[in-house]
């Protein structure tokens, strides 16, 4: 892995230096806890033999996303053209675009890099739900002339989430037939994706969820070979339910991000028995500044970490003095000591902030602050370049 | 001002372009809508004769707080080192860090810039509310050296926001000796900004709150004068509230800074006859990706808007074909017509997002880009690098 030598990093933190040096507010991922994850993952994989292709829309880093394809992963999925660029830049040769483009210069961009990583050995897949949309990306990928590259497409199917896709079974018939027709397009298979099921509390409503996913996407798939196209693969689940979707037969990979760094949201579900023990491996490092009689307050406020999943925990505090995190608005937290035993922090202490939402906090992060042998005493081992942030388009 | 030729800036827009193909999802700010939106700014300030000084943690752009200066502002706030710093880069030389600072690293960078924007005519202050803060800051600065600059210093006082601060009163007045009792920091005056009461929705809550305010600051202001230390200035204030603070005679700087853009929140606002007719003047531009029976899908989620205060609104569209905006998490908006009139937009189709707080959403964007004209049959004028994004520490 390469270690990036630009000024904004140097100025957050050092390689080799003491964890207590990191500037604030920071996001340091506890490489160690990250590894474990990696680990259980491929584990995981390997024992349900179903293949995984984790979401890099949540770690949004090249180097992260090489290091899982070390670890067995097939490839990294984006969400945006600009993703898919950025990840190919830093090296990533075989990317799945799991969302709908619709605009003709977009397009036009993915045919370029579909050719790209071709060229390399590697391939790019992209999304559709739509007879419109496949004939814009058809159109695209002719532009590019007799020597340009094929792409995979896989029609997604809406198996709950209630956002893109056709409803499963007949609908999804003529969509895969489309994309049958143009030479540049190859029939990857179905994307039914459930992400509402992933933050389903319990584990008996996440099963449930899923097992009417499953059922969706089996309908669908065997209505489209009943037309006679093979369906090569269905691709789907998240950390939440993942289990799932590798024991039911019908999925062949998992999507899965969430896994590497853990968020609070993620660690409130219910845990599944068969789930691998991921642990939290991404953390807000931050500071006090202030501090009165009835609160104090921190320099990490909803610039530093994402609050659509709820607002961030404080770690590594003993129960009886926990310290429960407040909004502050952008730049500060409200830190108060609740429980009588719990004592406000001084001026200068540094705090850990377990964030809700690990997608859009790193996306808030120009650099990720990597540290070895633990948060407490470990040290700068690398720092990594969030090449994709703010990557929307 | 200058036009920023960097790749990603050139995929998103390019100058001359036609509005409708710039890509999405991007922040699109209306030009002539942000310049009648400073020049009743400037209006207001003149016709109170109060200093204005509008935070640039709103739109982070150097080029922006030239701007503003050359309409009659006095420098610009941040709220960060690194904002300050990204600011200096740009050519800003009078700024003024609202915040309190703590760690020894940072102070030094403090030391530096005060020196830096010094040798150039310019002047940097900060905000203490501790004498651990006053002690540090003075440390940093002695550090600098016998050919050190000075800082102006404010004491920050808690009118109301519960956040940072001393209680009004006579808690402020040893922090103002502490910081007159150092060679290289000047007591400049009071930071005393009640971000609360900017959205209280009320004119008359407001305007209670804000008259609190005030009586808060006189009485912190009489017992600092009456300890022997005149007080230069008073600041504070947002858009929610200036009117007030302007009317006051106890501020004498106004730092508000949302009035620039203006976004969803601040206009959900009752508003007060005095206040200037601000607009908006910032909007995302997003395309419908994907259509089914029930809602469509557009390509902004909360990656490209924040939603701390609020969901984005669509923008532009009669009451009666009204669209609601819905979450669809990271990377997609749900649009629904919920009137009978109303009717799905089709693949393809650009709309408008107004988004609920300006200061996070554009700190999500590497660019804004600038259109001359109008939304709907504009060009591209220049475009906008977002100097301090993710300027967090």
């Amino acid at each position: 892995m390469k270690t990036m030598p630009d000024p904004a990093a140097a100025l957050l933190a050092t390689i080799g230096q003491r964890v207590d040096l990191i500037d604030t507010p920071a996001a340091v991922v506890d490489l160690d806890a990250m590894e474990r994850n990696i680990q259980r993952m491929a584990d995981f994989a390997r024992k349900h033999q179903v293949r995984w292709r984790p979401h890099a829309k949540m770690h949004k880093c090249a180097e992260l996303a090489l290091r899982l394809q070390q670890a067995g992963a097939g490839g990294a999925c984006v969400q945006k053209v600009s993703e898919a660029e950025a990840l190919a830049a830093g090296g990533v040769t075989d990317i799945y675009i799991s969302n709908e483009v619709i605009a003709p210069a977009k397009l036009l961009r993915v045919a370029r890099l579909a050719r790209q990583l071709a060229g390399l050995g590697g391939r790019l897949a992209i999304a559709v739900d739509s007879l419109e949309g496949i004939a814009r990306l058809a159109e695209a990928m002719d532009a590019a002339g007799p020597d340009g590259a094929g792409i995979d497409v896989f029609v997604e199917i809406d198996v709950g989430q209630g956002r893109c896709g056709v409803p499963p079974g007949g609908a999804a018939v003529p969509l895969a037939q489309a994309v049958g027709g143009h030479a540049r397009l190859r029939f990857a298979g179905l994307h039914a994706y459930h992400g509402r099921a992933q933050h389903l509390r319990g584990t008996a409503e996440r099963r449930d969820a899923v097992a009417a996913a499953v059922e969706a996407a089996r309908a669908t798939r065997d209505a489209i070979q009943a037309a006679g196209l093979p369906v090569p693969l269905v691709t789907g689940a998240g950390t939440g339910t993942l289990v799932h979707e590798a024991a039911s037969g019908v999925y062949g990979e998992l999507q899965a991000g969430s896994f590497l760094f853990m968020d609070a949201d993620y660690a409130a579900n219910e845990r599944e028995p068969a789930q691998p023990a991921f642990e939290h491996a991404l953390f807000i490092k931050t500071q006090v500044i202030s501090s009165c009689g009835t609160h104090a307050v921190c320099d990490a406020g909803h610039k530093s970490h994402a609050i659509d999943s709820g607002l961030p925990q404080v770690a590594f505090l003993p129960p009886e003095r926990a310290l429960r995190y407040a909004n502050g608005g952008d730049e500060h937290g409200l830190l108060f000591a609740d429980s009588p035993r719990a004592r406000l922090p001084a001026i200068g202490r540094m705090l850990w902030l377990v964030p809700g939402h690990c997608d859009p906090t790193v996306n808030l992060h120009g650099h990720l602050v990597g540290v070895r042998g633990g948060l407490a005493h470990g040290v700068v081992e690398r720092i990594l370049r969030v090449d994709a942030r703010g990557a929307v388009t």
